[in-house]
């Protein structure tokens, strides 16, 4: 061995310790502030004294769906897929079951979770294999289920909801692709509407009028659309709401802003602070009655280890 | 043609005639009281109204999620099966996506929806092909999905909760398999617990502890169990509650009730009187806190033309 | 009762009597000619005498596959799907097994049988829910697979082929939707290529040109098309073949006879005469290299309970 | 920066530069002597002269369908599931179609490629994400079907069978698992056989006796397992034969060899050598009437971008 090459040898030693003393200093990138074992995040702030504020809102006993239909031809990112097969067990050839002539149809579901309305669980997004609360790809994505970080965790959702009308505030019907919220623009939003605050454990939505767009133009629907960006859900992490939601598939303003990653905001929420995603929610009839501020529920098929989940949330205004 | 040929004809004749006569006076056995395009039964009776008389519910704030978890080992009426699949589209051999490395992970679902806690839709059950509202089998209940009474429709769900402790009634843990309940059992609750009624729109709940078998004896769980009998279905329909549920597979009484047709108590709720039934209902937590009377909150996935749906209500006290 | 009441009642009794007793004396319409256990229907007929002079066909040692690819475009009958899912379990973030860095790729399937190249077992095709052998649908076809009549039942096929060129009958290169493979078809296309006979335990395959709208008119290909008609199939029923294919999706002809029944073609094939049918076989490249006469080779995927199975069949002349 | 920094960072592009240059010298671990484009490995040796050679075996005409059944219960490599669903589309409630009262049953697959009777494709084994021809994971392996190396392109397969009677080499009547098949026991067998040769392009298929255990030692059948090992992959390799198969699960001997790596025998195989493996040939038959060369035909179902198979070959003594 040459001089050089011991030098070098040495110097790639140095570069090595440097590496690895900095990664042994430094905290998990995606540490949850709630503790080691939480797998549930921001909805912790959801307490009782915060649900019994929430049910305070409700003034006129409406309720609204927030689901859109899911089904084979609802515009999904690639490859998803989905079918629905009915079926009438033993009950061939007319057939029916017993004395009072029992008929019945079951149903089986092929496809994938993250079509139309649908919750983002913790374990969906990651940065570099890192998931929510220090969880590496490797230890709990397990193919046949989550081993951690599943649907199954979320615990029953009951708080205020704020419904944050940025079509209203650009002044539009559909608010254009690329357009990105940030704190200027929910502020904006907020102060058009008279909402005083957004609280900690609270439910944002934002309606944009983009689904409005489903089922006349599936491509543009499903390819781009307005929402969320960076510094807007920094902002809104920074007020520790527990979960966001738009009415489009793809959450975040797409086309994605510039110098940002790859579903960078998905990654803001979701791992880095524990923050769950709701998309495609349809939020249409309550931005005609007003209802901007609202008892949210929501309560996910427990699919254990499920990723994802088509939902059906509950706002009462 | 002999004259005996010729009266034997006549009287075919005079029968047939008979037959189709009264088959046209007749009403549709399920015809519905809410018009002939309805689909929804009972949750009409969910107004504004009740569901703000039913906020006023909660006084403590405390949300309950009741549904169980759906997985390949949840006991399943057969040959019901359950998958999950974990998928990391596009991030092969440690691949993540764009500059900041974003990784996620998706999920297939392949499986029965009527696995763990679920609804009985409306075309759920029929009477000899005849389902809710006159809609008969072949005309609705296509194998891509039923073209009426599907899932989708289902409204939000905000109403009065009622929780019906069985066990407590019945001074045990889990209530014995084949115990019916009847107008009298359900009295005799309602008295015990000090509710004074149940009313039009309501959400009913049984509690009998028969979860607490679930994952001990599976076999026994699965197999038989306490439950509503045909005389309280039919008491419970006479205060058009909007639906009912247990925490019980079956939902109705197994064995059934002597002369009970199979599952009978279903045909009675689902197509004669437009009630939607709920399965495997976790309503444990509730009882230890005696929370009777609650806000019950449900959206179910709008899976367009699912039978039934895998659920998790939230009821608030 | 009166007295014609009663005489009423009583010619009823008779023709119900008459019914019954005629019912009982006609065998089952769809009797085996091979006893009351028989599922393999004319695949009987291929003894080992005959595969052994099936292997003397082959002069060129030229090997056929036979079938087309199936995927998520493959044209299909209505509402069949398809789709295969590739996963890589245990490998995350770039993982491998084990010090020799093992990787897989797995893959699992979601979609209908009758996709591309098949083959409809003899439970695929009934007559007023009565199928082969007097099988009723009722008995055997349950829900999760059928108890008779699957295609794990399939012996292996290995016998002496025979392709009809119709389109070289018919000079043209895709024979026009709606053309009738009659006997006189057959026996004239049978002339032009000098084979001689049709005989007992082939299985006989027609070529239409009709692939050739594959992904070009995928409309027109799956909508209609070319192929066997009534009085062919009872000519080629009476040479007691084994199995009859096409290189069409219907295999019968399409818009069908006049005074056809719906797929009757495929009724006195399969209930009533126990012959396998095959649909989209690809024989284009046999048709160029006039391999007219040749060793057949087909072993269906034997999956417990099914009715129809994606096939691949090897040819070789 | 310091002279020490720049030396340091000099040395890390010296060392940069070598393994770049390393690694453009070196030619790609799996490369086909089939050139860049080949996809189908050592099938390529399948010549129409060799497939003449193999019918010239047959002397009796018997053929046997190598495959066992595949279903629910069919022991399979976790989280491996399956489930074959039957539907009567359209014939709800009795019905049935046009004049001639059409019935159909239909079938759904919901399941793994991977279970039963398997032919492994080119793209199911790689080594560190290399799988065979240069291909890397991340440019074929997608979610939705490999776009190289599926089971599509597998073409007709008839050539010569040889089959290796381990059991009776071994004189007993279930190998014992960690039997490990190297040059000694396939020379020994070939001997004791009157075997003389196995050639370029043949498929060799091992009898263990293993699938005895079926249905009465699941447990033990789906975790061990006689099989080939690395020195006797290899000899096959330089034997250029262009499948292998056994009557066992795991192909390979399980427990695997001392010191080898996790299925590394597979690796040698597919993606080293271009051969494919097929496993749970059912040879009990063939074993039984001594057919030692015979013809073997394959042509596995033409799923596009398919990792695996569910074949049943037929062999023809």
């Amino acid at each position: 061995m040459t001089s050089t090459a011991k030098l070098c040898a040495v110097c790639v030693l140095i570069l090595l310790f440097i590496v690895c003393a900095q990664a042994q200093q430094k905290p998990c990138l995606t540490a949850s502030k709630f503790g080691p074992e939480d797998q549930i995040g921001n909805v912790n702030y959801i307490t009782p004294a915060k649900t019994l504020a929430a049910t305070k809102l409700v003034t006129k006993g409406k309720a609204y769906r927030l689901g859109i239909e899911t089904n084979k031809d609802t515009p999904a990112y690639p490859p998803r897929t989905f079918a629905v097969t009915i079926v009438q067990p033993g009950q061939n050839a007319g057939g029916s079951l017993g004395p009072t002539k029992t008929n019945y149809n079951d149903d089986l579901i092929n496809g994938w979770a993250g079509i139309g309305s649908q919750i983002d669980g913790l374990g969906h997004i990651g940065i570099d294999n890192l998931f929510y609360n220090c969880n590496k790809s490797a230890d709990f994505a397990m193919t046949d289920g989550l081993k951690k970080l599943g649907v199954e965790h979320v615990p029953a959702v009951a708080t205020r909801g704020v419904l944050l009308d940025m079509a209203g505030y650009f002044n539009t019907d559909i608010v254009k692709e690329g357009t990105a919220f940030n704190r200027a623009e929910i502020e904006g939003a907020m102060k058009r509407q008279g909402i005083k605050s957004i609280e900690k454990g609270d439910v944002v939505l934002f309606y944009t009028g983009w689904l409005k767009l489903l089922g006349k133009d599936n491509k543009r629907y499903g390819s781009v659309g307005p929402g969320l960006g960076r510094d807007g859900a920094k902002y809104l992490a920074s007020l520790e709401v527990a979960m966001i939601g738009t009415d489009t598939w793809a959450f975040e303003v797409v086309p994605f802003e510039k110098d940002a990653g790859i579903f960078e905001v998905h990654q803001i929420l979701i791992p880095l602070n524990g923050i769950h995603v709701l998309e495609n929610m349809n939020t249409e009839e309550m931005v005609k009655d007003q209802a901007w501020e609202f008892l949210f529920t929501l309560g996910p098929a427990r699919i254990t280890g499920g990723v994802q989940a088509i939902i059906n949330p509950i706002a009462i205004k």
